[in-house]
């Protein structure tokens, strides 16, 4: 049991680094280290992936090209085992769609000095005017 | 590490009785017994709040009477202590305020035979139209 007190900056500094991978095509691919091998899960619009094959999969099979991002909140909180609980709400534009609400919530594992990303769930808030 | 393959279940579930217990002011106090009272953390629109006490002070402090709540999904992933990941889009409207979305996130930890909420994470998103 040992909490991080540096949880919140690690929560704001991991949010950033994955965004600016995930929203450069060229560089999305490298988020691929981010994820282990074979203890990452992810439920990205409901479906249900693990591993970090299957994730990459389906994060390389989006299509869009140009990404507009804009954080709203990033909550973060230190877990037991050294982890970190990181929630945030954004909003998302694609390339010329209408832009949505998005929640992310990542857990991150702590590997030696570095962390990965054991659980991570994406969802729209497709539906909802708020 | 001992996934528990009920995750599913195990998530729905609790959402279910959280929020009937959440949702009726003559029951909410009986939240505490699903926090610990030194080891649960709750971020509530960005304030944070450790313990049971601290907690119920702030789920008691909640004015509204009359809540009308819808779920929109509820993802759940497991994790490799035994507990569960849940995560829950929906909507909100309480007494006569306009309905906004909201997102919470609870992480369960096993204790024998039960769970209590290790982490809680609750945000409205006031501000988007999605």
């Amino acid at each position: 049991m040992a909490l991080n007190p540096a949880y919140e900056a690690i929560g704001k500094g991991f949010v950033q680094q994955y965004y600016a991978l995930f929203d450069d095509p060229n560089q999305r691919p490298n988020l691929a280290n981010m994820y282990n091998a074979e203890t990452s899960f992810m439920t990205f619009e409901g479906i249900q992936l693990q591993g970090a094959k299957n994730i990459m999969e389906k994060l390389n099979s989006l299509a869009f090209q140009k990404i507009n991002r804009m954080i709203t909140a990033v909550d973060s909180q230190p877990m037991f085992d050294g982890g970190v609980l990181i929630n945030v709400l954004g909003r998302l534009q694609t390339d010329e769609d209408p832009a949505h609400a998005y929640i992310q919530t990542f857990v991150l594992k702590p590997i030696g000095t570095s962390f990965y990303v054991q659980h991570d769930v994406f969802r729209l808030a497709l539906h909802d005017c708020v």
